[in-house]
C-alpha cells in the first residue's frame, strides 16, 4: 500500500483524507498462481495494483495462446479498454505466481472523481501514463526486434525468466520457443 | 467551434463560463496543402481540433515514408507522446489539403486544468478516448488484414481517395501501392 501511495504522490499530492478516502476504497486480494483474475467475456470493472507477482495478458487465436502484456509488481493490472467501454474483455488475465493486488472498483473511483478534483487529476494521469505504455507498445511492433523486445521486458523484470514460463516470453516478444533460446544463448 | 463544442457537450457539460474561458484559449489556424504543422525533431506542446482537411502522421525509416496515422475533420490532431512527455517529436504531421485547426496550447491548457474540474475532467476524458483509439491501432496491426484496414480507414473518411494520394494510403495499410490497387479493384 505503501509503494502505491508514493506512486501516487509523484503524480498529485493527496491531502490525507483525500488518500484516506481512497485507501477506503482499495480491496487487498490474494490470487493463487494460475488463478485468473479476469476471463475473456467478462466486463473488467476494476483496476488494481500490484505489490506481489507477475500477471499475463493474453488470447486464444486459431487454439495458440498469444501473449500480449505482462503486468509486474508496481504495474497496475487491468483490461483498461474494457474498463472504459464497458465491453466484454477480449483478454484473460491470469497471475503466474501468488500475487497480492490492491483492487478499486469503476463505481467507487468514479465516485472519488466527483468527490476530489485531486484524484479526478489522478485519473487523467494515469490514462495518459497508460498511453504512453501502450505508444510503446505499438512502436515495439513496428519498429524493434525480438531481441530488442526480450531485452525490455528483462529490463522491467530482471527475474523475467524464473517467473515466467519460456514459451510465454517468446510468444510475447513474437518468436518461436527455440528462437526465444538463441536468442538468450547470444547474450 | 460549435463542432468542437458539440464533441465536449457529449464528454461533460460546461458551464458558458468555462466555455468561454477554454474557447478564449483556441487559436484558429489556417494551413495550406503540404504545410508542416509538426516537424520530426519539435517537441509538440499543442493539441489541435481539425475543423477542415486531412492531415498525416509520418517518420521516415531507411529513406522511405511510413505513415502510421491520418487525422480527419473532427480529430485531434497531436503527437500526444511528445506533448505528454515533452520529448522531441519522432513523427511529421503534414496536412494534405488546405486545412483549418484550432489549437490550444499546453500551458494554457493547464492552466484551465487547474481552474476547472470540468476540464480536468475533459482531459482525463480525452486521454481515454485516445487510448482506446491507439489500442484499436494495435489490434490492426496485430489481427486484421489490409483490406480490413482500409475498410476501417474508408469508414472513417468516405472520400478518402481524393483527399490523399494512394501510395500513402498503401503505406498507412502496411501494402505495395500494386496491392492496394488489387484491393480496390475487388470492393
Amino acid at each position: 500500500m505503501e509503494q502505491l501511495k508514493n506512486y501516487f504522490n509523484k503524480l498529485v499530492k493527496l491531502t490525507d483524507q483525500e488518500w484516506a478516502d481512497f485507501q477506503a476504497c482499495l480491496i487487498k486480494e490474494t490470487h493463487a498462481k494460475k488463478a485468473y483474475l479476469l476471463e475473456e467475456g467478462q466486463k473488467c470493472d476494476f483496476i488494481a495494483f500490484i505489490e506481489a507477482g507477475t500477471f499475463r495478458f493474453y488470447h486464444i487465436l486459431d487454439g495458440e495462446e498469444i501473449v500480449t502484456a505482462f503486468f509486474f509488481p508496481g504495474d497496475f493490472v487491468t483490461n483498461y479498454r474494457s474498463f472504459l467501454t464497458d465491453n466484454p474483455s477480449d483478454h484473460h488475465i491470469q497471475a503466474l505466481q501468488d500475487a497480492i493486488i490492491y483492487k478499486i472498483h469503476k463505481k467507487d473511483l468514479h465516485a472519488l472523481y466527483d468527490r476530489y478534483q485531486s484524484i479526478e487529476r489522478l485519473g487523467r494521469l494515469i490514462a495518459e501514463n497508460l498511453y504512453l505504455t501502450i505508444t510503446k507498445r505499438l512502436d515495439s511492433f513496428q519498429h524493434t526486434s525480438p531481441e530488442e523486445r526480450y531485452q525490455e521486458l528483462i529490463n522491467r523484470n530482471s527475474k523475467l525468466l524464473q517467473e515466467v514460463p519460456q514459451y510465454m516470453v517468446a510468444s510475447y516478444i513474437g518468436v518461436k520457443p527455440e528462437t526465444l533460446s538463441r536468442i538468450r544463448a547470444r547474450k
